[in-house]
């Protein structure tokens, strides 16, 4: 299911952290509505945002914000976003495309943190398990929020890469990336099954930001 | 602990597929002496390599390729590596330095394969605890085994990542992997937990060589 993306479209948020902030904001500059949910409506960083963003910015419950957005973008924290998008309602995310940006950090153990799934399974599965009628589309977790909506601070090539069931909404999730964001190398990975592939760089990314001391970085895959 | 490298060492390779015979094909061609290990001396694949090889090419069990080396070299397959190296001994491997090129790949659940153990271990962790008076250096994991000792067939610049406790064991690797295979970037991503993070580049790997229909290429970290 393909998306015919336009200048002026209604957007969901689903996260108030750093993530969703970042993304939420992009896509206000862009020209689009925004709304930006979380667990309960008037959160304060929500409303932060909103008021920070001007009229085209709106906050509301997670459900307000996947009934509003033509697409949504899962911006929560990974390991709780199945609850999240539970709340949101698979009513409200039925037919539209899933951007999950999400990784399952578990800090629980100490530092680094690890995965809460990997390996036979993924945050992204687990999602497109959990609203089989919602077309996930993973995108996005590889890299630092910075770099998602301006993917020029790292100079020069460098790739993202998107992994999901249905390939038209991986075209219409490239054409946001490329058109909206700027990226000009989208890698499909495969099916959602991929996203174990995707999110399992997370390791290596947190140890790459901690030798290099910046998390503005990117990987290029070289042939 | 580091070694310093001479035109003509004593070198053991530890497996008989094509990740060992490249790399111990490659030794020999520097004009190393190279003994192949594997299960039980006179292993088919072992001879022959060695016929091949000329007279500094030597085969015999995974114990007289340990012992024979001043560096050794794990190439087993990674779900059997623990058991090799048992087999290799730890008095042999004791003190040495033990390039660590094994995946834990995992095919009993299918295509694409799993890994069987990631995340909060990693096999290169496993074998330094197996072996804790043994330095355990991760390396060339994350590349195909052609390009492992011929970096220039992916052009231009992309990078090698290792992981290891010991700083010294370290340089003398990254030293090795520059001056007799070519690779022009080693990048230290930590400590030998660090191994955790370049395993589970796996997945991406493989996803990757599906899309491209290659297994030359590699990561380079841009920023």
């Amino acid at each position: 299911m393909s998306v015919a993306l336009r200048s002026n479209m209604k957007l969901g948020v689903l996260g108030t952290g750093m993530v969703g902030n970042t993304i939420a904001s992009k896509l206000v500059q862009l020209g689009h509505d925004v709304k930006m949910g979380s667990r309960t409506a008037g959160n304060a960083k929500a409303a932060d945002w909103a008021k920070a963003n001007g009229t085209h910015a709106s906050q509301g419950t997670f459900g307000d914000a996947a009934s509003f957005g033509e697409i949504v973008f899962n911006c929560t924290s990974g390991m709780n976003s199945l609850q999240a998008l539970g709340l949101a309602g698979a009513a409200n995310l039925r037919g539209k495309i899933l951007v999950d940006v999400a990784n399952a950090l578990d800090f629980s153990k100490g530092m680094p943190p690890s995965l809460s799934v990997c390996n036979t399974d993924s945050l992204g599965e687990q999602i497109q398990r959990a609203f089989p009628e919602t077309h996930v589309v993973k995108a996005l977790n590889t890299v630092n929020c910075g770099v998602m909506v301006n993917p020029s601070i790292v100079p020069g090539d460098h790739d993202l890469f998107i992994a999901g069931n249905d390939a038209g909404s991986k075209k219409t999730v490239t054409q946001l990336l490329q058109q909206w964001f700027g990226w000009k190398s989208v890698v499909d990975v495969g099916d959602i099954t991929a996203a174990r592939a995707t999110e399992m760089l997370l390791p290596i990314w947190v140890r790459l930001m901690g030798q290099l001391q910046t998390p503005n970085f990117n990987f290029k895959i070289v042939r």
